[in-house]
């Protein structure tokens, strides 16, 4: 098997999980919005946790729930990011925005019901049979997710459209470490928390290849393809904002890309060839086409 | 100290409780916006939680905690709730709305975070040593507040507006047992679940009150003064929606509400004298002008 196709099959599982979850809740447009916003994505974040988790000895059978409640935060952040409000885009993983195909009310509902089911997710003894563990999933997520992690990043970057001055290298590395940046050390991480292990090797690692991500998100922006990307494109150029690509040149950002890929494989090294999984992780998120 | 008084204090707690919180968050209009949200309102649902919490003698210090997440989330849901996407309201708590003062993705954001800031205030020590009394609130306020609590009765209050008949009484009272309803009685339980102590009573206290709370809120929109209320009246009526009001007419309305607070002293007969406090929040709702 690929690593493709060993990312799509976890991401397959994840998203099964999350549809699973929801199959008992009520006939609503909300519920079937909620539904369709779990489809269809990379599931990077899910397969990071899995990952991280095998890397702890930690079942795929436990270690799915924690996958499932990054992927329903992720997914919520992306129905309110896409809204007409904020990004206004209609086009998500090759499909229709949730507003586009229902409307923002239903939009709005269903990405804070999204954020709620991930917090019970975690709480539930199915993400861990010890109290302790599952209270430190909830708490690390919270400020992974709240307004000292991912929301601060998307005001950040709502701050950088009519900041006088375009943002500084050093400004962009902090937003983006907040807004996409958060939720990938969470993911990472919770691996050595579902095992009360020790997670400052995994946090280098994902720190590395967070910033490494967002590098390759803003080269896709310029060089990617539309149809393959699944969304619209070369909108920061257009907007006239900052980016990694626009502050470093394609080739600096290539480059620093690529350096960070090595940085985040150095990270794992105590981990031995257990990470190689991980260590194709980094690889693939500057390869990747969408 | 009248119970007036005595609700308003506690209000100020709590918000001040939140505001420090704040304290050390990012300068972003945000933040801004999440401190504002967290003001002015009534702290019925913390009170809840504070004398829910005495009742089973946690302290106060203690229970504070609580009772500022389920005020964060009832915050965050009033922040979406008066989105133009949704109920588009100007003036809430006799102030202008977020998404007024500031702006509708500065309104999604603040309430996006303040969702999260109520699960990492459950999550820490400091409202309870005890593991397992943190995740059982987590996860008990995950279904209070989700799509199978409150979001579920939004969304059942959105189809109401494009049903091809109004709601019946049945369909009304399932629809705020959800929208209003499920946070009240994760407030009056909260103190049960602190001490580890079997919440019955409170749930079927609380369940009685909360319908009398909507009921009250039915009169009010009809009865009602705008300036009192602090927030738009007589949109129900206007929008041709089913009310407790229009179900069971004004005085059939008035004697429901009151038998409901009866039931709702009654549950808490095994509690005695202790329970005072409580019984008069059951007046209090039906007597309120806002």
């Amino acid at each position: 098997m690929t690593y493709r196709d060993a990312l799509a099959a976890a991401a397959d599982r994840v998203q099964a999980c999350l549809l699973e979850e929801l199959q008992g809740y009520a006939a609503q447009p909300v519920i079937e919005a909620m539904r369709y916003a779990v489809g269809g994505g990379k599931g990077l974040r899910g397969f990071l946790v899995l990952e991280s988790a095998a890397l702890h000895e930690i079942p795929q059978e436990q270690a799915i729930w924690a996958a499932a409640a990054i992927e329903a935060v992720h997914a919520y952040s992306l129905v309110h990011d896409d809204l007409p409000a904020m990004d206004d885009d209609s086009l998500r993983r090759g499909q229709l925005t949730v507003h586009v195909k229902w409307d923002d009310a239903t939009a709005i509902l269903a990405g804070d019901a999204l954020q709620t089911l991930a917090f019970e997710l975690l709480s539930r003894p199915t993400c861990s049979r010890d109290a302790e563990v599952r209270v430190d999933l909830v708490a690390s997520m919270a400020k992974a997710a709240g307004a000292q992690g991912m929301v601060l990043g998307q005001a950040q970057d709502i701050a950088a459209e009519t900041a006088t001055a375009p943002y500084t290298l050093e400004q962009i590395t902090e937003l983006q470490a907040n807004k996409t940046g958060a939720l990938i050390r969470w993911s990472a991480e919770a691996g050595a928390r579902l095992a009360k292990a020790d997670p400052a090797p995994l946090t280098r690692y994902a720190t590395a290849l967070g910033l490494a991500f967002q590098i390759a998100d803003d080269i896709l922006d310029v060089e990617g393809d539309a149809a393959t990307a699944g969304k619209a494109l070369r909108k920061d150029a257009d907007a006239g904002k900052a980016t990694f690509v626009s502050l470093l040149g394609l080739e600096g950002a290539k480059s620093r890309a690529r350096a960070l890929v090595e940085e985040a494989e150095e990270a794992l090294s105590a981990y031995g060839a257990r990470a190689e999984s991980l260590r194709q992780t980094a690889r693939f998120v500057i390869a990747r086409e969408k």
